[in-house]
C-alpha cells in the first residue's frame, strides 16, 4: 500500500539555508515568503474565500531531510537537546514519510508574469520546500483550549542582538533596493538563538543566508553581534 | 516530482461508513477509535514522551475519496452548501493529493497480540483511513489565539434526538457485551446534523453505520427519533 503525491507548490523563503530557521512558526514575525503555485493548482478560483481567514496550514515535505533519514528516537530542541524521545512525540523532520506541518500567516494572492503566488509570513520553511497541500486555519476546531504542552518548554529569554555601524548602513541600503526590512528579520531570527544545543557555551562567528545575503555574527555568551552583512557571491 | 509515501498506520473507527461522520474533529466527544500501527512504525519507543500531550495531529489520506476525483471549487457545509469556495479555503476530502489533517485526543497505548495500537477519542475519521504521519499537538504554536475564523459560521443549534425504548434496551445490551456507549455516540452524532443540507427540509428515514451496529432513525423537522440498532448482517 503506497500513495503518490505531486507538489502543488513550491516555497520562496528569506530562509535560504537550514541554518537560522526558527523551530516553531510564528517566533519570527518579519519572516516574509511566498508559494509558487504549480498546475493545475495555479488557478485563482481554487482559493476564493481563502482571503476571508487570517492563516493557513502548510503540509510539505522535508525535501532536504531525505537523505538523512530518520531514526526511532530524536533529540528534541524543546528539551535542550540532552533528552531523547520518540520521534513521533516530536516535530522533527526526520521522519518517515518526511511529512511537515506549519501553520503561517496568510498575507494575499500575486499574479506576476502569469504565475499565481501566495505571499505569506511568520514562516518556518526553507526556500524550495514543496507543499502538497494548503488548508485554512479554522480557530473552532484547531484551536484546542484545554490542550496539554507536553514536555514542551520554550524559553522566554531572548537573546541581546548588537549590529556594527557597517552592517546597519547595509540593511539600509537593502531595503531601499529591495523593500525588506532586513535587519529586523535579523533580529528575530537571532532573538531565539539558532545555535545548536551543544555549542551553546563557546565564543564562536556563524554565517547564515537570509534571502541572498550572507550574515556574519558573532555569539558571546551574553549577546550576539551582527559583523557583516553582504551578498552571496554566485558559485 | 513526486514522493511516494506509505502508511505508518490504520485506523480503527466507530464510524464504519462515511455517512454519519461529522464535519471536524472534537464535536462528538463519545467518538473512540484507534490507530493500528504498521511496520516499522510499530515500536514503543518511537512514542516515547507523546503520553505527556493530550492531543495529537493525525496526517491521513482520504482513501475512500479518490476515486471521485476533484474539483476546483465547492461548497462546504460551512455555508450551508449553497456557496462555491475554492477547495483550498475548504477541508473538503476532495483535494489534489487527497490529504486530511485532524487533531484528536490521544488516550494511550496499548499492545494486543503483539500489535501496537493508540488509542484516540473525538475523531472525525473513518474506518480503515491510511495515518500518513503522527504528531503532538503543541498548543504554544498550534493554538493561534488571533486566527480569524474566515467565512465558517457553526451553529450552536443541536438537534433534539429521541430514543425508542427498545433502541433503549439494544444500547444497554452493547454496552454489557462491548464496553461501548452507544447511545451517547448516537446522540451526539446525530445532535450535528449529518444530513447532507439539501435534504434537510424533508421528513425520512436514514441508516448509519456506527461499530458493528446499524442505527435507523427517523428525521423530522425539529426533532430526530432513533427508531431500531441492530447487529449488521455479514455480508
Amino acid at each position: 500500500m503506497e500513495y503518490t503525491i505531486q507538489p502543488i507548490g513550491l516555497i520562496h523563503s528569506c530562509y535560504s539555508e537550514k541554518f537560522g530557521i526558527p523551530r516553531q512558526p510564528g517566533l519570527v514575525k518579519s519572516a516574509r515568503g511566498s508559494i509558487e503555485l504549480l498546475p493545475p493548482c495555479n488557478r485563482e478560483e481554487m482559493f476564493k474565500g481563502l482571503e476571508t481567514f487570517s492563516h493557513i496550514w502548510l503540509q510539505f515535505v522535508f525535501h532536504e531531510s531525505m537523505d538523512d533519514g530518520w531514526r526511532p528516537t530524536v533529540r528534541p530542541p524543546w528539551l535542550g537537546g540532552r533528552e531523547r524521545v520518540g520521534l513521533f512525540a516530536s516535530r522533527s523532520p526526520h521522519r518517515p514519510n518526511f511529512l511537515g506541518l506549519s501553520v503561517v500567516r496568510y498575507l494575499g494572492m500575486r499574479k506576476v508574469q502569469g504565475k499565481l503566488f501566495l505571499d505569506i509570513g511568520e514562516l518556518d520553511l526553507l526556500h524550495g520546500t514543496p507543499i502538497i497541500d494548503i488548508k485554512p486555519y479554522v480557530p473552532y476546531s484547531d484551536r484546542l483550549e484545554d490542550a496539554a504542552n507536553g514536555f514542551v518548554r520554550f524559553s522566554e529569554k531572548k537573546i541581546n542582538v548588537c549590529f556594527s555601524a557597517e552592517v546597519e548602513v547595509a540593511c539600509r541600503r537593502y531595503k531601499e533596493e529591495s523593500g525588506r526590512d532586513l535587519k529586523a528579520l535579523i533580529r528575530e531570527v537571532l532573538e531565539q538563538d539558532p545555535r545548536p544545543a551543544s555549542q551553546r557555551q563557546k565564543q564562536r562567528e556563524y554565517g547564515m543566508l537570509l534571502w541572498e545575503m550572507n550574515v556574519r555574527w558573532l555569539a558571546d555568551e551574553s549577546e550576539f553581534t551582527v559583523l557583516s552583512v553582504e551578498k552571496e557571491e554566485e558559485e
